[in-house]
C-alpha cells in the first residue's frame, strides 16, 4: 500500500509521437546494409531511435532489420526517403521494404465467440492506451457481448456462423472487413476459417490456440491436455494460415497445473495465459516488431 | 484454432456443491488429531473431500489443517458437529477450529481508486463464476469507475477521501461496511488505512502492494524499482495490519524487465501480475486456503 | 555478498530421521478411509507428520492417499501395523497400499549416454545430500564419464550398445541390475529400452526426455523445435513403458527462446532444464511423492 | 527418449570464430552514431553480424551501442579501426568505445568458499565449452574443493582469511591477480571485499546474492527470506562496489516457495536459481554484452 499517489501511467505512453517511422528491411545478408540504411536515413535528416537486426547467417543468409527513426515534417518527408530507399536498398542491394509512419495507428477487427476473456482483455488495454490500434469492429457467432464491446464505444456486428457451409456468413465478414482493417485478430474465436477467406481479406489473422503448440493441434486441447497428463497447460498466438494450427508462432506461455486441476481448471488458469499471449502478440504485431519468415517469425519485442 | 465448439466452463465450477463445509483446525501438535478429527466427521457420516495438513514441528509445533467434507442436510448437522468437534478438539486436544458452510459464500467489498486494473479483473472473474464471494459493494475515493461497476449490477459508494484527516471518511466506510461483509480487498486503492479502522471493521483485510515486498515498501514502488535497476518486477498480496507493507504475505509474483523500459513500463508490465496475484489471494481467502500464523500464512493452494 | 558465514545446510535435511515411515493408500473412495488409517496408525502410537490426499472424484472414484508417520522403534512395530492395515484398509475398504521406512533410501542405477549433465547434475546433488538414495551404479554405452562417476565413489559399468540388437547388452544390464537397484533413471540415455527389458528388469523406470511431451515425440526434438519455431523448448521426466515418450509424466517445465536462438542453442539452454527437470522427479520418486495412476501420475510434491 | 544418437552441440559453439570484434560505444545521443559507426566498420570492410543499441532517451540522453562485426585479417585491421573510431566517434561525435578481438577469452579468477554449487556450475559449463573465458584460477578461503578443481584442469589456491583483518589474504589475492585476469567472480565467496581490494584490482568483479535485491541486503538472506513469509526466493548477480550488496545488477530470478519450506529448504532451492543467475551474468559480461552505467546496467542479452 502506498500513502501517496503515484503519477498516473501517461495516457500516451504506447502513441508513438507523430514524428516516428518504422522501417523493416528483409533480404539476403551482405555486407554494408546497417550501413546502407543509417546513411540513407541520416541523410534525410532522420534519427534513429531504436535499431534491431537477425541474420540467419551472416554470410548469404536471410537479414531482418527493423529501425525505428523520428523526423520532424515526418509525413511530408516519407516521398523522399521512399525514392531512396527504393534506389539504396531495393536497386542496389536487392532488399524489400516497408514504411510506415508510426501516428496512424494499425486498423484491427476482433472476432470474438461466446468466451470474452481475450476480447475484454484486448479492449480493456486499448482503453488504457497500452495497444496503439484502432479497434475498428468487433464480430461475433454470438450476442452476448454486443452491450459490453459498444461500451467501449466500439461498433458490434452479430454474424451467425452455423452449420457446416460458413459461406454466407464469410461473405458477410468480406463485406464489413474490406477496405475497413490491417489485421484481423481471432479472440477465442471458435470457427474454422476457409483458406479462400484468408486469401480474399488479404490482411495478416492472428489467431490464439489454447494450448501449446505443437501440443494438442485441434479441437478440445485442454481436454486433452488432462486426458495426457501434463503438468503445464499453455497458449500460443500464430499467425494464420490454411493448415490449422501450423501458421508461423509469434508468442506462446504457459501455466503449471498439477493432478488435481480438472479439466474446467485447466481451461481456467490456461484463460490467463491466453489472454495474456493474445496481447502480447498484438501488441507486436501493431509496433510492426513481427517479421513472418515462411513459418518463422522474427519477433524484436 | 478449434473446429468445434468445446464444452463452456461450468458457470457454477468454483461454487461448492451445497452439501459441502471447510473445517480449519489448528493449534499445538501432538498425536492423533487427524485421526479425531476424521473419527468427528465420521462419526456425523461426513465424506472427507480434501484435507491438507501442515506442522511446523511434529514434536509440539503448530499445527493447522484444512479439511473440506460432504454430507447430505449439512445445515441441519452443522450443529451437532459443532458440538463434537468442541467437546473432542477443543475438549480433549485444547485446539480451535472454524467451520463454515461452503454453500454461503463469504461477502467483500472492494476499495479501489483511479485505477481500475485490479478492481475489473476481480469483477470480471466474479461474473464468469470463478471467484466464490458476494461481491456486496465497491468503494471508491474517486468516480470515476461508477458506471462501470454497477454495469455488473454491484453496488457502488464514492467515498472522497482527500487531506491528511481520513477519519470522515473511514467512519462513512465503517458505516457502509458494518455486518455487510466478511472481509475487504483493497484493489489500489491508494489511502493509508488507520489501525483504528482495521481494528473496528473487524474483518480481515488483503491488500496488493506494487512490489515484491519486502523489496520497495512504501510509495512509489515502481519509480524505485526504475532507480535500483532491477531485472524483475513484482507483486504482493498480504493482509493489512497496523505496520505498513509488513502484514502476512498471501501470495506474490514477478516479471521481468530490461534496461530499457521505463517507469511507466514497470508500472504497465507490472499492472499485469497485480491482478493476477490480487485475484489468487481472493480466491484462495474465498476458498478458507489461507491460515494466518503470526506474521506468517500457510496455503493449502 | 554476505558478512559472515550462514550456517551449512544441513548434509542430512533429506535423509529422514530413522523413525519416519511412508504410507500410500489407494483404491476406490469411499467415506471413512481418512479415518481409518489415522485410527490404525495412532493405534500403533504413531504420529502423523504430513498427509496429502486425493479423490478423483468422491463419489466413487479413485482415492490416493501418502501419509508420513514418525515412530519409535519403527522397524520392531512394522509387522503389527502391517498386520492392522491389512485387516483394516484391505480387508474393510479394498483398498491397496505400500508402506516403506524412510530411513532405508531407494537404491537407483542410473543410465548415461555421453552427454554428462544430468548425470552429473544427480550426482552433485546426491553428493550434498539433497537425494535421498543410494546410487548403487552408473551404466553408460560409452566410457567417456567413468572417471568422474568413480570420483564420487561410485561404481561405473560400460556396456557398449550398438547395432539394432540390443538383447546382448540388455542382458548384461539385467545381470548388473537384478537384485540391486530399487528404480532406474535415464539420464538422457539415447537407446531404446525394449518392452521385454522393462518387463524383465521389474522395477520403475525415469527417463527425461528432451522436449515439452507431447509435443516433439522422438528422436531429435530440439532440431524440430526450431524448425517449427517456437518460443519455449522444454523437458518432461516420465516412466517408461513400451510405448515410447508416452508413459506418466511426473514433471515438466520450459524455458523462454527467441528466432535468434539456433538448434544448438535450444539444447544448450534446454540441458538447464532438463536436469532442473529430472532431479525433481528423482526427488520425488525416491520421498514415494510420486502415485502412477494409468498413465496419470499424481504427485504430491 | 530418442532413438538415435543426435548431433552432439558444437564444443566450439559459443567461441566466437577468429575473425570476430566486439565495439562497445556510448556517450550522449545525438543524430547520426549508427550511421558513422557502421560507415567506420563498413569502410575498413567489415560485416556486421549483431548489433544492438539504447538511449534512454533520444533527444540527447546517454547512448549505448554493441556492435558484432566480421573481418578476415582482424588482427592486422585492428589498429587501422582504432585510428579511424578515434577520428570519427571520438573527435566528431565526443563519444568513447571498447573495441576487443572476441577470439581472445577474457580471463576469469573464480572466487568460492565451502559451498560449491556455483563453482562447479561454472567449471562445468565452461568444460562443456558453453562459457567463453579462460579459467585463470579457483581462489577459497576453505581447501575443500581442491582436487575437485584440479581435476578440471584448472589452479587452486587456499588463501585463509580469518578474523576480521583481512589485509594479509588481500594481499596475496592481489599478488596472485595482478596482471593475470580481466575479472573476477565471487562465486558465493563469503567474505567481505574491501574497497581498497576493489580500487587496487583494476578489473571488474561479480558477485552472486542470495537474494532478490534490494530484499535482504547482507548476512543470512535465507532465514530473513523465512521469517518474513515470503512466497518466492531469487538470486542477484551484480557488481561489486564499495556499497555491499548494492552494486549495478546484471541479473536476477526467482523460484517459488511455500510455508513448509524450511530456511534450509530455501537455500536449496535458491542454490539453483543463483547459480543460473551467475552462469548468465558471466555468459554475458564474457561476452561483452554488459553495459555499466552508473550503478544500472544495459544488457544486451
Amino acid at each position: 500500500m502506498t500513502l501517496t499517489q503515484e503519477a498516473p501511467a501517461r495516457a500516451q505512453q504506447h502513441k508513438a509521437p507523430r514524428t516516428q517511422a518504422s522501417l523493416i528491411v528483409q533480404g539476403e545478408d551482405r555486407t554494408g546494409i546497417v550501413a546502407a540504411v543509417a546513411s540513407v536515413l541520416g541523410g534525410h535528416g532522420a534519427n534513429i531511435v531504436s535499431l534491431d537486426q537477425y541474420s540467419d547467417n551472416p554470410h548469404g543468409g536471410a537479414f531482418f532489420q527493423r529501425t525505428v527513426f523520428g523526423l520532424d515534417n515526418l509525413q511530408a518527408a516519407l516521398p523522399a526517403i521512399e525514392k531512396s530507399l527504393d534506389e539504396k536498398l531495393v536497386g542496389e542491394y536487392g532488399l524489400t521494404y516497408t514504411l510506415r509512419d508510426l501516428s496512424v495507428p494499425k486498423r484491427v477487427a476482433i472476432f470474438a465467440s461466446k468466451s470474452d476473456h481475450c476480447l475484454l482483455d484486448l479492449l480493456w488495454r486499448h482503453r488504457r492506451g497500452q495497444l496503439p490500434v484502432t479497434v475498428s469492429m468487433v464480430i461475433s457467432n454470438h450476442p452476448d457481448t454486443a452491450e459490453e464491446v459498444r461500451g467501449f464505444g466500439i461498433p458490434f456486428f452479430h454474424v451467425p456462423c452455423q452449420g457446416p457451409d460458413k459461406s454466407a456468413a464469410e461473405a458477410e465478414h468480406l463485406r464489413l472487413l474490406k477496405g475497413n482493417v490491417d489485421f484481423v485478430v481471432l479472440a477465442r474465436y471458435m470457427q474454422i476459417i476457409s483458406g479462400d477467406f484468408i486469401e480474399q481479406v488479404g490482411v495478416p489473422i492472428i489467431n490464439i490456440h489454447h494450448s501449446f503448440l505443437p501440443a494438442f493441434i485441434g479441437a478440445g486441447p485442454y481436454a486433452k491436455a488432462k486426458e495426457r497428463g501434463v503438468k503445464l497447460v499453455g497458449a500460443t498466438a500464430h499467425y494464420v494460415t490454411e493448415n490449422l494450427d501450423e501458421g508461423p508462432i509469434v508468442e506462446q506461455d504457459v501455466v503449471r497445473v498439477t493432478h488435481a486441476d480438472t479439466a474446467a481448471d485447466l481451461m481456467r488458469r490456461g484463460a490467463d495465459v491466453e489472454r495474456a499471449v493474445l496481447s502480447r502478440a498484438v501488441l507486436w504485431h501493431a509496433e510492426d516488431r513481427v517479421i513472418r519468415n515462411g513459418n518463422h517469425t522474427i519477433v524484436f519485442a
